[in-house]
């Protein structure tokens, strides 16, 4: 048997931070608030990358590479950006042997080194769209660290855009949610909540912070992606104007938007269980593990046969792992791949080999079923498939079960006690106080103001007078 | 017309700066010595980077992630390798809005801080080899920057390893080394000369060091990618030990090997010429550029038509753009994209479309041929492949016109002022002496001692004495 990973159901923190160590995804560095991210944690990161970046592109976009230093007076020209930035960040003062002239900062975010540039760039309406992004690596300085989800060093992408009209500007903040949002649902199997952040959540700098939030298996909301419309507020502060067709000098409207390693932390939330991670097929690093069992040299010449085969037929389909190593057992093997969250675990031993059959279990289920070799290579696609189908419905489901109405103060308070505070939908008058209120009651925030709005509003949880949004409260990570 | 870029055959460092710029490959920024990589650009480099990641992993590396921050003590525990680094260091001392207890550095390479860690994955020789690699950004500091072959931030892939035996990572050296050399070759169509660093060129804490070099149409060598033989030096300064098949505790044996975003000003300058970049097909971010011409309404969408056609029946094939920019003529998008170094451009006009062909330009050869509609996929693949060759050739051919075997100090010194100076094959006693001698007459360094020796040495170049080693001499970036 692997060693035994905390219990999902006794100690969700302590079951998070062991399955990510055990099941090597990532581990600690000598850097406090720094990880380094394994071959099987980088791998599911590529998976992920790699379908995001034919999506941005799909969408138009380009990507590109700004310095990372920052000088520290580009921060300063947007004063809520450095207001929200300045004290997260890393600060190089040395450089090349000598103290440098200028601070330079490690890049928390781009849009002032990326602003600078595209008052360059930009003259006439003729020169936009700009539709970039960039992948890129990230420094905000954390306090309390915690692999994949807040680390001072992070992965992500950041889209940066400009446009003639602010309703250009306004479609793209929303087009760019809703690539995360299916890029969640249809890879990662996470539905997520859509809508607006509060002004006292937005990102800094911006008029409006757009999010996907998903709720995560102790009850938990997680921000998994964001998308900002920014007005013209760093084109103001950078100056990126253009000549407009009306030959007027006008300021650019911009967006920007974001998703990160984080993600790796929303899918191992999601979808993990006791037993350890269970990934969804599209984005899993290995999607079959096969297990071959044998006792006899004679069995295991006979299983290996077999298993060459089943790999020559499979292989280029499907990314398929043949687990032949000697010092386990077929039992401790079974384990280890399941805490590994492989979707679909193939075992074959001697018995099926003469019956021309495999074993096909499925993570998600424990469902075991033999399979007639000519049907395998069928079996194992459907199979894959309802997994995928059955990880988005799973986590639905759990969502649905863990999202109270309440219009009742001291009932969400006590909701927002229990094991799994879940999502709170509820009404707000739209007072930052009233906000803050919850927040020191309960630790709970604004989550997302929703798209879909009723016709009519309830009375605003705190404080009792008109509510003016619908809004979902939840404690989060 | 597009803006004059200066001339290759005039002034190469000129051409050079000029032709990066223009062609939106790259420009400077904020801050000194780094570069903002631009969609043309970095779309180059994205090409390169997929074939190479394909053939890291084909050689079965599994790719990972490091902090990007290294605490300075790390750096300090092999001695050559710190002394090599810390004068191009930047260091980070504050960071979250207090100076920090320890300073660190952003990654000049990574073997410390890899090293860290895989001392404690690696305990046995089964969890050996270790075979890992990492996209990332690199800072080491530069004094005179030059756009893609010179920024203090660039990109780049470092392969680490750790053996058992010093014979398999001697082996792991070459074998990358010969990754490298095919990559030059079949992608960027650029003949590289391979073999070892003398030791005054050698990474600092290597026991030796490998290159692939080029030689560059001013005559001048660039190394584009390195690959080294660690021995046990970071082993040793990191404890990363095991314990043998045979039960006894051992040093692993280590490898590390690059190449970075110099690659691109490899390309760029291995092939351009006066008219500006010329791309090799395998890499262009744009094969094909297709340039309709036409007067009048009706002749405009006749060829829009067809081009529509083209489109969909090469764009799946082919990195293909259509040019409707309505602000440039013809003549204009002939040179614009000749400038850019596209390999094939496609003009069509009415005539064209009524005689049922297309008119296909090769950028290297300037070859025009009208080419019947129905033969056009055909055409077009045959075409890509002939530039890509002829490429190869030209840069191969250049090469050999610029290599010249001499023995005598004063022909080698005249030889390395000439405009074009070429490498020069010549025979080295060893002396690290005679090595600066060289250095101090004419700017020339050993570039590489190839791995094809003679049988005899003659005299060594410098001093007279008897040669041990055949070498080459160059000019270098």
């Amino acid at each position: 048997m692997p060693e035994d990973i905390i219990k999902q159901s006794k100690d969700f923190p302590g079951w998070y931070q062991s399955i990510v160590q055990k099941a090597e995804l990532a581990d600690y560095s000598e850097v406090k608030g720094c990880m380094v991210i394994r071959p099987y944690g980088y791998a599911l990161w590529e998976n992920l990358q790699r379908d995001m970046d034919r999506r941005i592109k799909e969408t138009g976009h380009e990507n590109v590479y700004f310095p990372m230093l920052i000088p520290e007076r580009l921060l300063r020209r947007e004063a809520d950006h450095v207001e929200g930035f300045a004290p997260e960040c890393a600060v190089v003062t040395h450089a090349g042997g000598a103290k440098l002239e200028e601070p330079l900062v490690v890049r928390p975010t781009s849009e002032t080194i990326i602003n600078v540039t595209l008052a360059k760039w930009i003259q006439s309406y003729r020169d936009l769209p700009v539709l970039i992004n960039q992948w890129a690596n990230i420094i905000r300085w954390e306090m309390r660290p915690r692999l994949f989800l807040r680390t001072t060093e992070f992965l992500w992408q950041e889209g940066h855009t400009a446009h003639e009209t602010k309703q250009e500007a306004e479609e793209e903040t929303l087009k760019m949610l809703e690539v995360y949002r299916e890029f969640a649902e249809e890879m990662m199997a996470v539905p997520v909540a859509t809508g607006r952040k509060s002004d006292s959540e937005k990102f800094a700098g911006a008029v409006d912070t757009y999010c996907i939030e998903a709720l995560v298996r102790d009850g938990k909301a997680l921000q998994a992606g964001t998308s900002h419309f920014l007005g013209q507020n760093f084109a103001k502060a950078f100056n990126v104007q253009f000549q407009s067709r009306e030959g007027k000098l006008e300021y650019a409207w911009q967006t920007s938007w974001g998703v990160s390693s984080r993600l790796i932390g929303a899918v191992i939330m999601a979808h993990g269980d006791d037993h350890g991670l269970m990934l969804p097929p599209r984005i899993a690093p290995v999607q079959v593990a096969v297990v071959p069992i044998g006792k006899s040299a004679a069995e295991q010449e006979a299983v290996a046969k077999e298993v060459a085969k089943i790999r020559e037929e499979l292989g280029a389909e499907v990314r398929l792992k043949v687990d032949d190593r000697e010092q386990y057992s077929p039992g401790w093997k079974f384990n280890d791949w399941e805490m590994r969250g492989v979707p679909l675990r193939l075992e074959i031993g001697p018995r099926d080999v003469k019956q021309d059959q495999v074993v096909l279990v499925r993570r998600d289920t424990g469902q075991k079923e033999s399979v007639g070799r000519a049907g395998l290579k069928a079996a194992v696609h459907d199979a894959l498939d309802a997994v995928q189908k059955a990880l988005y419905a799973r986590a639905l489901e759990f969502r649905e079960q863990n999202t109270r109405e309440l219009d009742d103060y001291e009932k969400m308070k006590a909701a927002l006690q229990e094991d799994r505070p879940g999502f709170v939908r509820t009404f707000w008058c739209g007072d930052a106080a009233c906000e803050e209120k919850v927040k020191e009651d309960t630790k709970a925030t604004i989550r997302v103001i929703p798209f879909d709005q009723p016709a009519e509003c309830g009375k605003c949880i705190a404080c009792g007078k008109d509510g003016k949004e619908l809004v979902l409260f939840a404690k989060a990570y």
